[in-house]
C-alpha cells in the first residue's frame, strides 16, 4: 500500500490524498459504504457500478459467524464471493465486542448522546453478548447463541482468509460511560493486542492500528503515541468519542496532533454531513458509516443545503410524512442521481407505505449517491483551495 | 387495440400472435409479470429494462386503497407514476373479491388442490374480508379495515383513472368448493356485471371480459357463449379451475372451443412451466402470475430441464438447502442471465440465510428471466412449427 498526500489545505488540516492498493486507487478523503455481510444492503451490482464507491467495508464479526471465513476463503476470498473487484477493508470485530457488550449494557453508541433522550443507562438489565478479557473476546453468536472466542491472532487470521485489501487490528472499543480506570486498563489491552496483531500478521495486506483511550486526554495521547510508533500502514480512531460533538472534535485534535502525516487516518463509524466537514477539517482521511443506507431503509432521505438541508434537520427528511403524498418533485430537486431523475416523492412515499422492496433500493441509492457525491465535491474543493468556502455553504446556520 | 394471429401451430391449438397497443406491441403467447402495487417486487427500473417484459399487470384492489386512484390520476396515470412506458393491464379486483372472501373461507386458491394437503376446508372460522351481492363487492381494507364498496361501474372508473392500456371487467370469481347452485347464481351476476361494465366504459382502453362458471361444463359453455357475444376486446378465463390440473385442462377446452379466434385469451393467475406449455397448447395467449417472483423471495429457484428441472420438482429447487452451501455453480448452469453470470449458489444462499435484500433481487431477477426466456423460446418454437418438440423436451417424465 502507498499513501501520497496530493494537496494540503492552507487554512485547515484538511488534505487530499491517494492510497494505492493492488485492487485500485482510493482518493481521500473517502467515504466507505458498509457491506456488513458481503452485500451493501439493498444495492445491486449495477447500482454499485453506477455509484462507484472507491472501497467497501465488510465485517469480520458477521462474516466469521455466517457464512464463515473458511467458506469465503474456499470461494476465493471476499472479492470473488461477493463479485466486487475494487478494494475492500475489513474491520477487526472490535466494534462488535463493544456494541454487543458494554454498548448493550450502557445502551449507547460511540457518542454518548447518540440515543436521543437517553443520557443515562437504562435500569433494566441487559444480557451482554460479548465479554472481554486480556486473552480474548467471548461472543455469543446473534445467529445461534453459540459461544465463539476471538483473539487478536484469530482476528488477523480471519481477515487473511477474507482477503481484504486493508485489515484492522483487534482492539477494545470503550463506551462513553466507561470510567477513567476502566478505559486505562482497557487501553493496555488494546496496545498489547496491537502488538500481537502485528506479530500474527503474515500476509502483505496493509494493517491499520486502532487508537483508543475514550474521552480522556492523557489516554488518547498515550494511545496515539503508542500506536503510531508500531509498524502500521494507517491509523483508525475508534471507541468512545465522548458525549457531545464538541468533545469528539477535541479528542480528534489531541490525536491528530501526534500522528505522522504520511499515513492515512480513518475515523471509524462516523459519517453525518456535519461530522464529515468538521473532521475532514481536522485531518481525517477515511470514513465508514452505516447511516446513509440505514436511514434510507427507514425512509430518511438526504437533501442538500440547496434544497433545504441544514445542521438542524441533519440534511434529511422523512419521506413517509403525509406532506409528500402528492409531491411531484424528486427526492432532492438539486440531485442528479437516477432516482431523482426518474421518480417522484409521491411514488417513493407510496412504495414505503406499501413496504415495497423497491423503496429501500431507491432510497439507499439516493442517500449513497448523495454522500459519495458530497465527498467528491469536498475533494474538489480541497484541490481548489476552497474547502472552507464549501463547508460554509453547507453548514451555515 | 389490434390483435393479429401470425401463425397457428399445425398439431395443436397453439398460436403466435401480436397485440398492438398505443404503448407498444405484445407478442403472444405472453407472460405478464405482476406489479401489484405499481412495482414488480424487488426489481429496479434497470432490472426491468434488461428483463424487458412486454407488459406488466397492476392491481385495482390494492391501488384503489393505496395510494388511491385519484392520486395516481393526479400523478399522470400508472405509467408516469411508476415510470414504466410500455403496456400495462389492470385487473378488475374480482380476484380479490374471491381471495379475501370465499377463498379465505374455503382456504383455497383457483385450483382446489393448490394448498398442499388441504383438500378439505379448515374447521376454524375465518373472517371474510370481502362480501359480494348483486350490486357490489364490500371490501374491508387490509390496510386500515375501512369498508369500501366496489361496483362494476366503479371498477371501470378506477381503471380509467389508472390509465392502463388494457382493463378488465369486474366479475365474481368462484371457489373450487362453490356448489353448482352457487356458481350458477354467481354466473348470472358476472354476466350482468359484464354488461354493466361495457355500459360504463367511456374511454378507448381495450376492455376484456371474464368467463366464469367454475368446474361445471354447462356453466362454462354458457359463459363462453355469453361473454364472447358482448363487445369485448379479449377474453379472460377466471375463477375456479377445478380441483386437479386434469380438470383445469378440460375446463379450458370447453371454453376455447366456443371462443372466436380473432381475440386474445388470457388465463388469469396461472403460470407454472407445466401449465404454460399445456395451456398454450390449448390456445391460451396471455398469462399473469405472481409465482416466479413470489417463489424467488422464498428462495425457490427456477432451473431448466437441461439442469435437472422436471415436472416432479416443478422446475425449481430451494437455494437455502445446506447442500448449496459451498456450491460454486450459478443458480442455473444453463441460464445466461446476469445473476447466473456473476454469482454462485453459495453466495446467494448466504444472502438468503442473512436475509440480505440483495437475495430477493437476485432470485427474482433470475426467475423472471427464466420464465420470460421460456416464453420467448415457446414463441420461437411455434414459429418454427416445433412447439410439441420443445414441450416434449421440457415435460418429459
Amino acid at each position: 500500500m502507498k499513501f501520497k498526500i496530493i494537496k494540503k489545505d492552507k487554512k485547515t488540516k484538511a488534505r487530499l490524498g491517494e492510497i494505492t492498493l493492488p485492487n485500485g486507487k482510493i482518493k481521500t478523503p473517502v467515504f466507505i459504504p458498509v457491506a456488513t455481510k458481503a452485500s451493501v444492503k439493498a444495492m445491486s451490482k449495477h447500482d454499485l457500478e453506477e455509484l462507484n464507491p472507491q472501497i467497501l467495508m465488510c465485517n469480520t464479526y458477521h462474516l466469521m459467524l455466517r457464512p464463515g471465513a473458511d467458506l469465503i476463503k474456499k470461494m476465493g476470498g471476499l472479492h470473488k464471493f461477493m463479485n466486487w473487484n475494487k478494494p475492500i477493508i475489513t474491520d477487526s470485530a472490535g466494534f462488535q465486542a463493544f456494541s454487543l457488550g458494554y454498548g448493550k449494557e450502557h445502551f449507547t453508541g460511540k457518542i454518548g448522546s447518540y440515543f436521543v433522550g437517553r443520557k443515562k443507562k437504562p435500569k433494566a438489565e441487559v444480557e451482554k453478548l460479548a465479554l472481554i478479557n486480556d486473552n480474548f473476546v467471548q461472543f455469543k453468536s446473534i445467529y445461534d447463541e453459540k459461544i465463539k472466542h476471538l483473539t487478536p491472532e484469530k482476528s488477523i487470521k480471519i481477515q487473511e482468509k477474507l482477503k481484504a485489501d486493508i485489515i484492522i487490528a483487534l482492539d477494545e472499543c470503550t463506551s462513553p460511560f466507561s470510567s477513567y480506570n476502566y478505559t486505562k486498563k482497557s487501553l493496555e489491552r488494546t496496545h498489547s493486542w496491537a502488538k500481537r496483531c502485528i506479530k500474527a500478521h503474515k500476509t502483505n495486506q496493509p494493517l491499520f492500528g486502532v487508537i483508543q483511550g475514550g474521552e480522556y486526554k492523557d489516554l488518547r495521547q498515550k494511545s496515539a503515541n503508542f500506536i503510531s510508533k508500531l509498524n502500521f500502514d494507517g491509523y483508525c480512531i475508534g471507541g468512545s468519542l465522548g458525549k457531545t460533538k464538541k468533545k469528539m472534535h477535541k479528542i480528534i485534535d489531541w490525536i491528530i496532533a501526534l500522528l505522522p502525516e504520511n499515513k492515512p487516518r480513518h475515523l471509524l463509524g462516523i459519517g453525518t454531513v456535519e461530522d464529515l466537514f468538521n473532521t475532514i477539517e481536522q485531518g481525517i482521511d477515511m470514513f465508514d458509516c452505516v447511516a446513509p443506507p440505514r436511514l434510507a431503509r427507514s425512509g430518511y432521505i438526504y437533501f442538500s443545503y440547496k434544497s433545504g438541508g441544514n445542521i438542524k434537520n441533519k440534511f434529511r427528511y422523512r419521506i413517509k410524512n403525509s406532506k409528500y403524498e402528492k409531491d411531484k418533485k424528486p427526492l432532492d430537486p438539486n440531485c442528479d442521481c437516477k432516482v431523482c431523475k426518474h421518480y417522484t416523492r409521491a411514488y417513493i412515499r407510496h412504495l414505503f407505505k406499501s413496504k415495497e422492496l423497491l423503496a429501500y433500493n431507491l432510497a439507499t441509492y439516493h442517500n449513497l449517491y448523495f454522500i459519495l457525491r458530497l465527498m467528491e465535491d469536498i475533494r474538489k474543493a480541497i484541490k481548489k483551495g476552497e474547502f472552507l468556502k464549501l463547508k460554509k455553504k453547507w453548514l451555515k446556520k
